[in-house]
This record gives structure tokens, sequence and C-alpha cells, in this order.
């Protein structure tokens, strides 16, 4: 059966200082693992739907599969959509999330690595945060937090992205206390690497696990955006953009208060609203 | 030496029909070699800076390292600026956009797989072109293209994007032939992905090269999008979002038109601007 592009959730929204609660609808991010000759080669986080398709893009641009004719099976799973199952060269008889490509001959390069983009080992959501259950404990609930300081944050961010304003290129992650004070602002041109700079800083300072700061990023918060926070015991992170299904279940789960679309004087909080004052 | 945050470059500029030529900055993207007691682990494109704190913070979110007590040495190149080289606890000698974590006793997990996040090889912007060099050619000029007609398409692209309207959280690619009609439409959680979802598609059309399409991008347009799109063969690539200062390099060095700040009646050409109309 075919999943959500855009699961419903409720969420609390909070508008010029007044609470509300609301439904929405996030993204769906879930792991593909990706299979070549029946070997494990990547696990890759997507929005699922054109799964064949995104597993031979990627084998394309890594100089594995050159074309089509070189495919003698596509295999992938019982709940792929009608167009995925359309262009299979077998039955569907995979497990879920999956996609298996099998070469006619050999392949032109063999992959000198694992293109493994997390370290999910699971194949759907609920396998990745049970797999991340092992390494991680819930956030304590610590020190609650004015919600009311969370809307001037992206001004601070912002004024301190020097580079950012002449070349519109760079993602920003800022480290600030609980009462909204910065203490330090990562940039770069990977948005994973923002967060990365600003947890090294950390660890650099001993001041891991970090239960007394949160963090805004000026994008997306996806799953791995949420697994480096989570794991470096921050129990706040504000994105600017849009969070993801996979973000929401996991901040949910590890007791992170996940807040998605901070903009102007809104924001809203897709987990762990009970560490925000009323 | 420190390198620049936002080398300049020198673009072509359409402002609702005129063409002008303009001084800009691109966010600076090179590899960073990361090596776990002397073995390479991964290589990260990144913006140069804070490396050592790009480099533990990754370390930590894959559970390597847990705190600064269990790194004996971190090594830095000489070009690392003063911030760097101030918390390095052996002088540097590793070669340029390298950065070397020694631990003092074993890491806490092994790496089960590389974290390579490109399949680039060396350790400069220079040297990763260079790299490319060797499985791609550069693409024919081949017909020329209309710049009148790029204002339209992110219109076209959103009008298709039905989900990102309700969760904000998709990125696009477009695949629009050289008149400006909509052939493919991909979204995804993952900007990559979404490329990967219409390379896969054009492969199963037998449709590779694409020298009669151009791709629009929601998003930026860093390594990892211009090097898809080049091996598809894709002689144009439109961003809604800033080019890095290794995408121009990319699209100038392989004669794709690369395109940025596709907003409204404006947009910057990085490179190959002899492909549009004048």
């Amino acid at each position: 059966m075919p999943r959500p592009a855009a699961p419903a959730v409720t969420i609390r929204r909070w508008t010029a200082g007044r609470w509300s609660d609301a439904p929405d609808a996030v993204v769906n991010e879930e792991p593909l693992q990706l299979l070549l000759n029946g070997e494990k080669l990547a696990v890759v986080m997507r929005t699922p739907g054109h799964d064949v398709e995104l597993a031979l893009g990627l084998l394309f641009a890594e100089g594995i599969v050159r074309s089509k004719s070189e495919v003698s099976k596509l295999r992938v799973s019982a709940e792929a959509d009608e167009a995925e199952k359309a262009i299979v060269v077998e039955p569907a008889f995979v497990e879920s999330n999956q996609v298996d490509i099998v070469l006619a001959g050999r392949a032109h390069r063999k992959p000198e690595r694992s293109m493994l983009a997390t370290s999910a080992c699971g194949v759907c959501g609920a396998q990745v945060i049970e797999d991340l259950r092992r390494d991680l404990a819930p956030l304590p609930d610590g020190d609650r937090i004015d919600p009311a300081i969370l809307p001037g944050l992206v001004d601070k961010l912002r004024e301190g992205q020097g580079v950012f304003e002449r070349t519109g290129g760079l993602h920003a992650a800022g480290l600030f206390d609980h009462g909204g004070g910065l203490v330090h602002l990562r940039e770069d041109v990977g948005r994973h690497n923002a967060v990365d700079k600003v947890v090294g800083r950390l660890l650099l300072d001993g001041k891991l696990p970090a239960a007394a700061h949160l963090l805004v990023v000026s994008g997306r918060a996806g799953y791995e955006i949420v697994q480096k926070t989570i794991t470096a015991g921050i129990p706040l992170l504000a994105a600017v953009g849009a969070p993801s299904s996979l973000a929401v279940a996991m901040g949910r789960e590890f007791n992170q208060t996940l807040i998605g679309f901070l903009r102007g004087d809104r924001f809203n909080v897709y987990s762990g609203a009970s560490r925000l004052l009323r």
C-alpha cells in the first residue's frame, strides 16, 4: 500500500504569544535500502515514491550503471505504487523500503565504499528509531524555556551571518542559551556540517551534553539534524524550515522539543511542547 | 593561508531581458579529508574553516568519539586559521584540507562503513575536478537556449509541487525541454534524491545523455547536484538558490551552463553563458 507523501500530525502553534492546537502535514521521510546484485549497498533517507528511479539515478551518478540494458532484474517491495511495479523486470518480492538492482554483467565500477547516507541499519522509520534506542536515551525534561524568546533568534542568526548576506549560499546553525543569548554561530555550504561544527566546539569545550542550550538552524529539520542534536543532548531544536515525518517521530520518541517554521512571530511545535512555558 | 569564505567571480546577469556583466561572490566549497588514527575515513564537502570542530562533531554524531579526553592528537593543515591551530595538540603537518584525529584508546565504535560523502578522491577543489576529468568529458555546445524561457520555469515547478504547498518540506527537480515544457517533476525530502529520480527516469526511458533538456532545482547548486547533472549530459542547470565555488568551477570546466538565483525576472549565469541566445 503506498504510504502518504504528507502524513498528518497534530501540533501546537504559537502566533504572536497565543497558543493553539492545529492539524498539520509533514513531508514523509523513510530509509530506502538499496541492494546491488542482492547485496546491501546503501541506505538513503528519502520520500517514498519513484524508488526505482532513485536507485538507478544514484547508481548512474556513481558510474555503476550506464544504461537500462545493463539491468537484468529490478526488484521492488510489494507496497510500491503501480508506476514502480510497471517498470520492474521481475515480480516484487523484496521487503518494505528496498530496491534491488541486479546487473546483467559486472558493474562498471565496483563501489569502493558503502554509500550509506546514514547510520541507520533498519529499513523503515520505526526500525530506525528502534536502532537509535540502543545508543540514545530520551532527553531529560530539564528547565522549561520561555517561548517568547524564540521569534527573535532568527534575526540574531542572520545578523551574525556575514557571508550569507553576500552569497546567499551558507546554512547556519546557532547555539543559544535559554535566555536567547547567542553562544556559537557556525556556517557551512552543508547544513549538516554547520551543526557538526557547533557540536565539535561543545566537545572541545567539554560542554556535552548541552542541556542548557538550544539550537536554531536556517534550513529544514530532517533525520540527520535531529539525530545529531539529540546525540549532543540539546533539548530544543528550532528550524526556519519544515521538519520531516521521521524528525517528528524522533523528537517525540527522545523527548526533544522540535520547532519548525520559526518565522516572524510564529512557529510550530512538533514534539516536546511541555518543555515550553505556557 | 586561510582561504576566502566567499571567492569573487565575474558573472553574466539577466534582468528583465537585459544582460550585464557583474562581480559576484560565491560561497566556498572544498573537500575535507578526514583521517582517524592516520587512516582515511571520509571526504566531506564543506566550507573551509572550523575544520577541527567539523571533524570532531561528525565523529561524535557517529559515536566514534565521546569526549575530548579521548583525543590524543589533532593534526590540521598549515593553512588552517589561528583558531584552528590554537586547539591542535600537535604541530600542524598534514596536507591541505585534511584533519587527522588520533584517539588515545580504540574508537568506541569501529566505523562499519566509509562515511565518504562524495566520490571525490582528492583533497582540494582542483583535485576534485582533475579526478572528474577521468570520467567526464565537457558537454557539447549543442543547441542555443532562449534565456527568456527561464524566468517562467520556477512557477511551473511550483505549480507541479502539490505536496510542497502543504508541507513546505520537499525539494523539487524539474526537467524541461528547451522550449520550456515540463517533462518530469520529482520531489524529495533530499534535494540530491530529487535529481537522482529524474536521472533514473531518463535512464529507464533510454534518454541519457539528456542533451535536449535542462534541469531546474528548488534549492542551491553544490558539488553533488552539478556532478550528477553533468554526468547525465544535461547542458543547463538552473537553481533557485546559490551555487558554490566548486559548482562554478565544475560548470566552467565541463561546459555546463550554470544559473543561480533564478527568481522573478532575474537570474545569474556562472558558466557556459555562450549557450544562451543574446
